[in-house]
């Protein structure tokens, strides 16, 4: 399994009056957990789309256990667990700085042309970075 | 089951340079199915936060089969197929103005009063309201 | 001068903790109320676009008089005084249902071509269009 | 005169078709600088609300020079030229990685009474601590 975490603070944009953040920002979230953690593998996700690869989601699930407030600096933990192939599957969970789990998350993500918009295999430089963590 | 249709238009804001509209966005869209859905049965979510009923999200699913793009204008069924109680589940279709089915999604959502946020029983109204419609 | 009005309802997502719409949700409403006044006069910014025809933001001013809140349905006014030329300005008033003035703004965009980013004069469709209403 | 540095990275979610950041999401970032420039000063606007002490905003002006890209490092530069009275004025800088000048702005907010939202004097301690750099 491979992990990372990255931290973001709660904007005021994102709360609602509820006083919660809204429950539609997380995966904004869970984009950010997903990039920083190519970025940790030498991988710039900017530079993945330049090289015509698109990565879109397919499926996201989220369960809210506690809400984050305004101003929580909460911590992405972002996992990656299976070695990808046409798609790739990430975790997260969120902490705030209690270190309470606050949300989990899965996304399932498809590697596509920008061209024709076909399904692609994972990147090869992806595929050998996570086999050094991931044994399947 | 009860079902209600409202339509959205894809706000310029709300694609990304992909060219889909974010997939962070259809929350917002899935909360705007509910709340006209409650406005349909002569509910208004405003009036029961005024009262002290709050209605936060626990889980929230979503799969994307097709990318909705700038300008479509999106037809969301919200469907309720239980009569809800502490807690109330929604399902929901997105379709584009070709009738093709672009986006399902699931969410299920917990009456807390505002006071302590604990959990109440689904206010007495919706229930009366929504069991014309489904049998049990 | 030509003037359109379009209406949006304010979402639970555009609420922040104050209880009020967020300040920079409103940038949103006035790209609403823009193309909606383009759509009006016949022109699609869809289809402008699709022409390679881009029109980024230059000046955004807004000046807010009273809050909207959620669920407000707001009537956004939008006003074209001047024929367009490479640039083209805006002015918006944003009322509630009460027929309250909330907001008023003020924009600048500039018509540049997709292929170059270099500034282009406005196309002659909406000037013609425009002309029929300004005159100068 | 007081400034304080933030930095934020352009989220995908803040891209739009044109491959811009989108114009309306720079009032959050701006809301990040003048937030980060009152922690920087040792005041958190989180305990300024929580104190019953609310800051909307007045008006807001914004000027794009050149566009921010996906992934970018902004520098948010927050300027505070005048010792706040019942007002607040900020000036913004939005610098890129290679320290070229994207964007300026400026907000005018209100110190207002979270009761009875009336508008009241900027809190001693803010004024206070900005009198150490700011000579009227």
């Amino acid at each position: 399994m491979f992990t990372h975490d990255t931290q973001i603070r709660i904007r005021y944009s994102e709360t609602d009056q509820m006083g919660y953040c809204y429950y539609g920002n997380y995966a904004q979230f869970f984009e950010i957990g997903r990039v920083e953690t190519l970025r940790s593998l030498g991988v710039s996700y900017k530079e993945l789309e330049q090289n015509g690869i698109l990565l879109p989601v397919l499926n996201y699930e989220v369960r809210f256990i506690k809400p984050a407030l305004y101003d929580d600096l909460l911590t992405i933990r972002t996992l990656v667990k299976k070695i990808p192939r046409a798609r790739v599957d990430f975790d997260y969970e969120v902490y705030n700085e209690n270190n309470t789990l606050l949300t989990t998350a899965h996304t399932t993500l498809v590697f596509i042309s920008a061209e024709n918009k076909k399904p692609i295999p994972a990147p090869e430089e992806i595929v050998r970075k996570l086999s050094l963590y991931i044994k399947e």
